[in-house]
């Protein structure tokens, strides 16, 4: 009997490759030897372990050791031992199962041969330099208190910068107190309507033509969306009528690509102040205009009734998770709650960098750098086209980082598919059509130029002229 | 009438305080100034503009200089042209108005004298140079498609980093594709409940005691919860019945600061198993244990049946938005689903940092020294109230970065009044009591002795001291 308790002390003691040097101490490297031992089911369920003097006397450790390794085992419950019956593996530590494991699917394919999505600035671009200067900066100057609990509005440094930079680039009027930091546009969204104690309620008028990913967001939460038809001055916000609220994009529309018409914004405006409704300005690519300045925010016309959503996602990563909301001051203290006094989200270590990369100037040399990055691309993309499928019109090239190319009726289904074909990936306008509008559907491909690095820009280019459908009958809309 | 265009030019143009030399030209010098001039009521609404000619020689500038600012604020709705009748300052864009402004309370009031409330580290400890490091490393390395779109699941090398990590100090046994990264413990109990497709359901059974915003956290999402009595072995899972999943801190019962007994660790995986019900485990400062090994999470004991949550909120500073979920696979698409394709959340700058700091050793390296820090506080702690008030009992100081000074009954309301009176900034144990419990009530001050920065603990200590409530019916529970 003492003998076998010696062999299995000898097994178990060979099985588990004590490192007996460990920096953590013996007892540390025995604990994790014998945890990793019955993890992996060389150790069984049931088994019964040697007593501390036989695996101590095959290990060379103190008796105490393996006492206090198998002690710890059995509080956290790998272990059991029972009066009388000494130390086994206990039951429960089932290795993983693999059945149960979930193959996920790739978070991302490897991504298209070429890549015309829209969405997202050149990630090649990221001034990584430049913002780590920031990073050093805002590490270096923080007091104290920063790493304690933070405040939900945000870092009053970010805000501070984003009352300045925002009057100065986009005409919006605010102050650090009516700012609250996000960490996106669509964090922005849920905030204001996605919340249990919701700030905005429904029904919301939307554009007819928008991101699905938006209207999925406010129909998951509860709201319904009231598709607004878009003309060549864009959205008829004339129409606006018993809707609470209306989600628009202004400087810029999306996709379709032309700004509001000065009429519609002052008529916008107007209506949230006749009935008392809201304007979400959905400002995200306003820093991108290149054939005149920008056309400011919709807000600057109105503070109380206009809500300015922004963000970093597309002017320098959507990796920074951050965005603004600038608010009428009445919904700041719902919009607060909605996020939650401990859940700062955003990182705060990101916001104080941004609040420095703005302040340091660094923010504007970027944005100019990849604005005249941009219009070259957009350029290229208008003399591809004007050379090699001169018609295919282009509409919506005045600003942002995508171009819409407009097809005959009925061919935007099968040029999608080919474009798939050839490796280039790129989405149909129907992808973004709200499926209540009544407008007459509209074919067209919204091709983003900003996505590929400039390497790849050229061989892009090339590709999709190849797969733009020939001459037919040419849709009679007229160039924004 | 020529004159008068004259004198209203000069008066305007006086009013611009025009930079002609600034950097953005005289066109974008002039725009600014006649927005400015209108946000701040300076040309009021209906004020007619000069003539473009007028404008342009008291300002010294060319006539299409003048043309092209009116129009591009028409543009933008600051001013309003209509045939015949010239350029005016348009009707809406009021001023901010001062009445609608909300006198935001101050996010977070200066900061009591004495700061001994549970929950945050030390502020100052923060490693800055150590995670600079990690930055500057984690910039230089990272591939461009970092700054592109993210997983939503988190970086894989953070989740990689976390789960050779997370088996080595906290026994957990999982594996990169089964880690989703959340900004913080809050959003991963949201995403868990919260989110409108649920990925848990109600009832959930708590700990008796617990942290009050969890509980509301809960309620808000409409998940209605259940308390559990706690006693000297911890949770009394055994009273497990028809709940669906159960939220426990088995490593330190929070706050009360016991670990749950191993046969509580093995009742509660073996409850899971029999009623298809899930535990929920919130590891909130696993790695904070002064007078043994940690106790391993129960999440190693049947990875299928728990989830675990963890975050750097306690180990390295809330400011990191930074937190995990550990999940039995079968939950993970459902967790991505509710976190939002597009809504990466947590900074991807700092999730690489995180993995950076992991991997590199420097987070074992400022967990270890915090640790010493903090024990030596806690030993501060203990021999102060032995030798000022060694009628008072402390509990639940084996770990974590608070204490529980047990109170005669009755006595704790007031205590927490003469502390606040003092400058000292506590919580009474009532404060994080389940409303719906029947266990008996107990008087307790929870002392959180991370907070305070290293020179200014000594001073707290005292503070304490002098408003403990002096000797009394001692009640007769034991020490932990």
């Amino acid at each position: 009997m003492a003998k076998s308790w010696v062999n299995s002390a000898e097994r178990i003691g060979s099985d588990l490759h004590l490192e007996l040097v460990e920096a953590g101490g013996r007892r540390a490297a025995l604990i994790g030897a014998l945890r990793e031992a019955v993890r992996e089911g060389r150790l069984a369920p049931g088994t019964r372990l040697p007593p501390y003097r036989s695996l101590a006397a095959d290990l060379g450790v103190a008796r105490n050791t393996v006492a206090d390794a198998y002690a710890e085992l059995v509080a956290e419950g790998w272990l059991s031992a029972r009066q009388g019956s000494g130390t086994r593996v206990a039951d429960r530590a089932e290795p993983l199962r693999q059945a149960d494991r979930t193959p996920r699917k790739a978070p991302r394919a490897p991504g298209p041969r070429h890549d015309l999505r829209q969405g997202t600035p050149d990630a090649s671009a990221f001034p990584r330099a430049a913002w780590l200067a920031s990073c050093r900066r805002a590490l270096q100057q923080a007091p104290n208190e920063v790493f304690g609990p933070g405040d939900p509005a945000g870092r009053i440094e970010l805000r501070e910068a984003l009352t300045e930079y925002l009057a100065r680039a986009r005409g919006v009027r605010t102050e650090p107190d009516r700012i609250v930091i996000c960490s996106g546009f669509a964090h922005g969204l849920r905030l204001l309507f996605g919340s249990p104690g919701r700030v905005l309620a429904g029904p919301l008028a939307v554009e007819a033509y928008g991101l699905p990913f938006h209207r999925e967001l406010l129909a998951a939460a509860g709201v319904r969306t009231v598709p607004l038809s878009l003309d060549d001055q864009g959205a008829r916000v004339d129409r606006l009528a018993r809707e609470r609220a209306v989600l628009l994009t202004p400087a810029h529309q999306f996709p379709t690509g032309g700004p509001l018409h000065a009429e519609r914004r002052a008529a916008v405006v107007d209506w949230a102040r006749a009935r008392g409704g809201v304007v979400v300005e959905d400002d995200y690519d306003g820093e991108f205009r290149y054939d005149r300045r920008p056309v400011g925010a919709v807000q600057g016309l109105d503070p109380e009734r206009v809500i300015l959503l922004g963000s970093v996602s597309k002017s320098l990563s959507p990796a920074v998770r951050l965005g603004w909301m600038v608010l009428p001051g009445r919904y700041v203290d719902g919009v607060l709650a909605a996020k939650g006094e401990r859940e700062a989200w955003a990182s705060v270590l990101d916001q104080l960098s941004l609040a420095d990369f703005i302040v340091s100037g660094s923010y504007d040399r970027h944005v100019r750098r990849m604005r005249q990055r941009y219009r070259s691309r957009r350029d290229r993309l208008v003399a591809a086209l004007a050379a090699h499928a001169p018609h295919v019109e282009v509409t919506g090239v005045a600003a942002g980082l995508h171009a819409v190319l407009r097809l005959p009726p009925g061919t935007e289904r099968s040029a999608v598919k080919a474009a798939g074909w050839q490796g280039v990936a790129l989405d149909g306008l129907a992808e973004f059509r709200h499926p209540a509008t009544d407008m007459p559907a509209q074919d067209g491909l919204v091709v983003g130029y900003a996505t590929p690095s400039e390497h790849a820009y050229g061989a892009a280019l090339e590709a999709l002229c190849q797969v733009l459908p020939p001459e037919a009958d040419k849709p009679p809309r007229a160039s924004r």
